[in-house]
């Protein structure tokens, strides 16, 4: 029934989140001076959002958003050894190893051996690629597919080139604004597997209701969830 | 004989350098009193070099490499103001319109009706996209490919996926590290079309004895020479 399944990267495979978090908190750390940290993510988000149709997802824009929101809470006052620090933190969530989830290995491992694997991401192209390599699982996925957005005609895309189609496609990641939702409009099934930290723009409602949709707490049940799919 | 067109396209199918010579002009202007133009110059492309390996190519990490040099060569004098105007000149840089080359489009729309064509092109994944939406251009390509690096292994990929392997394959564009020389070690033709702004890191000798290796004055040329290598 399911012959390929697309797979989500950040904080579906490997830890990415956290590292937004962590840097997030070494921002607001460096601003204290000028804003309430509160205050400081707020217009912190804003800055993403209105960046994001120039710059796309991705740590080189985040560390350009977090240096434009210092400027604008501290104004004329900003030293530029902040600037500096600012401009480190970007580049070591460029440098952070890839940690993958729990059960990720083993489970990558055992559904390579009865389907085709590929991976869906979005996010700067360059780093993306180095995360694949550097996660240790690269080659258990037949394709890569680094894209700049996750529509329902990416998922088309996938489907028919990888696989047989939608009909046995399947798609598992964290975020059902892109990947669960799109996912299942372009015909394919649809998994959910939740992140306790996943950015505020990739929230949606779960389409609870569809029959391709479902929901597991995480990867290592998706053998066990195709399974029963494949016996339904 | 070829049956496969291969372009690149930041200065080969529309202008790009130039965007980077006039933002660094006001950059240099932004730090004049802290740095003479060419000491300035020199230390921004050793930040961009020191920085490929975790940037990549594209516009969000030359502004980050701006940022980093103007705050190395000012130190902790330099005013937020000069940072935000960095910003600023990093976002024009992403929204400026695309021009194509003379002779492009008459070119691309003659060619299109006899060849298979594709663009290979580094750089952002998204600001890639957006170029290549503006360009006016896009349906007459086949396929378009936004890689991260350009190796022999890319236009091997290349070939075998768009056209009939690398015998039948031609790749043209203004780099002779990154489109010319790769794409004749993948056993594909390499036609250089040089551009009087070719990024320092991008410049090689030329295989003039190589026997698929040419040069054309513009890509307004390559029918002409496509012909006389189908007529050899």
């Amino acid at each position: 029934m399911i012959d390929l399944i697309a797979f989500d990267a950040d904080d579906t495979l490997w830890h990415n989140e956290r590292f937004f978090k962590l840097t997030k908190e070494s921002f607001a750390g460096l601003l204290a001076d000028y804003a309430q940290a509160d205050h400081l993510e707020e217009r912190l988000l804003a800055a993403e959002k209105r960046n994001l149709s120039r710059y796309g997802f991705g740590v080189k824009g985040f560390t350009l958003s977090m240096i434009e929101t210092a400027i604008e809470v501290s104004g004329a006052d900003l030293p530029a050894s902040v600037v500096k620090q600012i401009l480190d933190a970007g580049r070591d969530m460029l440098d952070h190893p890839v940690e993958l989830l729990p059960g990720v290995g083993e489970t990558i491992d055992r559904l390579s051996k009865t389907h085709r694997l590929v991976i869906v991401t979005k996010g700067d192209l360059f780093h993306q690629e180095r995360k694949i390599a550097a996660s240790g699982i690269a080659d258990y996925f037949a394709g890569v597919e680094i894209v700049s957005d996750k529509s329902p005609e990416t998922y088309r895309s996938v489907f028919a080139r990888h696989g047989a189609g939608p009909g046995g496609g399947l798609m598992i990641g964290n975020s059902l604004k892109s990947d669960v939702i799109p996912a299942i409009e372009a015909g394919g099934w649809g998994v959910y597997v939740p992140h306790e930290l996943t950015w505020v723009i990739e929230r949606a409602e779960a389409p609870r209701e569809h029959p391709r949709y479902r929901e597991i707490p995480a990867v290592s049940a998706l053998p066990a969830l195709i399974e029963g799919l494949t016996g339904a």
